[in-house]
């Protein structure tokens, strides 16, 4: 019964996401280059938990009064007053292992924010180095979502497009997709499917350009890879966690914030 | 010398207009099903002129005042209080010819209106039946362009994109484009050009079905092929004039506006 599917839409940028109504579906907040790649390596390698923030000086004074690690990034580099950047390579398991991370990025951080001011109820991010543990999830939750891209400044980008569409590939039959920007989104995935970093790399995709002029090539591979840190992020009170440890709640030791 | 090509922008819905700059560029009002397809054609019949409005109390009072031909859709359907719709078909030359047709959409002169407001000095509408004329005049004018897109109240749709990348494919070796909306918008139309209605259909767009609903098909198909009405309307004190009556201003009975 198609009817009875829940529905999906693609909000190809934060411009766009007020006309999405967030507040009964999942929203996935897709930031693939790199902050939404980044969550997803930093808690597959051990992270208590993320704190997305969206400012610089939240940051910083949120790492001063717990004790967590600062980062984040404006513009594609380190932050002025943050000891690291938004590269996944940062966040190994020897460095990240059961520590608080707390991450301001330019547009990834800010969506999140303003999914929650939006009335998003059920935020997780997604990348492809975790596609398939959002793909899951989707499926197996039978709600309806959107798919919120992160893109630059507002302005779409290719990445963030190419993730919805490859949500899209791997759930589509379990949803009712009435949206012109989720068709285009899987379109494009479909011309990208052999060659993510390839397709990207010919089109001469904006931040791709931005990125790969900072010497961050393996950066943007490495995003650009799917099921590499196959964990689901889930927002809760403000932090992201592991889904299995956000249902099983009160086992973290978490700052409060 | 790749650096002193004009610059190329394609913004996929009026909610991300506010992001480029009008003001020195060539702006191309994109409202393919049906709007910018209708009056292409009435022009190409020999309308004197089409004037564009963004609501219908504003369509009937011009009517009324100026005995012009009023016209316009909301929601894809005649609105009250007007004669005629927004179908291609009823502006035969034998009905339009030497008339002034004033028409407000859902969409596309509400768009129209808002290029004005954020300050456009010189918009062109584009559809397929009238391509060609807009990518030989983007070519010789040498200027910036913004591909501006009507969409859907606010949300992409992809028959607009098709076209933005229909342009695209025709212009880009005039211009540098480092703008992703513009790479999806060209790689989509590189997969539709073999057959666009075919395309268009096989994907569902949102406003192929709603349209398909009315028993519009034969609109769809017209509204999809390229150069049927080619002739480039220019926007100039309130009114759409064919581009090379623009340009010898004074030899048209124009109603004031």
């Amino acid at each position: 019964m198609k009817e009875n599917k829940p529905e999906l839409y693609t909000s190809l940028s934060p411009a766009m996401l007020h006309l999405y109504d967030l507040n009964q579906a999942i929203v996935v907040v897709i930031d693939v280059l790199r902050a939404t790649s980044t969550i997803a390596t930093a808690l597959h390698n051990g992270a208590s938990c993320v704190i997305p923030v969206d400012s610089v000086e939240r940051c910083i004074s949120l790492g001063k009064l717990t004790g967590a690690i600062t980062a984040g990034e404006r513009d594609g580099r380190i932050a002025e007053g943050l000891q690291h950047g938004n590269s996944p390579f940062e966040y190994q398991r020897s460095f990240i292992e059961n520590k608080t991370l707390v991450l301001t990025t330019t547009n990834g951080t800010r969506l999140l924010q303003m999914a929650v001011d939006n009335g998003a109820e059920t935020i997780v991010t997604g990348s492809f180095p975790n596609l398939t543990a959002v793909t899951n999830h989707l499926i197996a939750q039978n709600k309806d979502v959107i798919l919120a891209c992160a893109a630059w400044k507002d302005r779409v980008n290719l990445e963030d497009a190419l993730f919805a569409g490859a949500v899209i590939d791997g759930v589509m039959e379990h949803f009712n997709i009435n949206c012109d920007a989720s068709s285009m989104a899987h379109a494009l995935f479909i011309q990208a499917k052999p060659d993510i970093y390839a397709f990207v790399k010919n089109k001469q995709a904006s931040h791709y350009l931005r990125l790969s002029r900072y010497g961050l090539e393996k950066d943007i591979q490495y995003c650009l890879t799917p099921d590499i840190a196959n964990i689901l992020p889930v927002y809760t009170n403000g932090k992201l966690l592991v889904s299995t440890c956000a249902t099983a709640s009160g086992e973290h030791h978490l700052v409060d914030v």
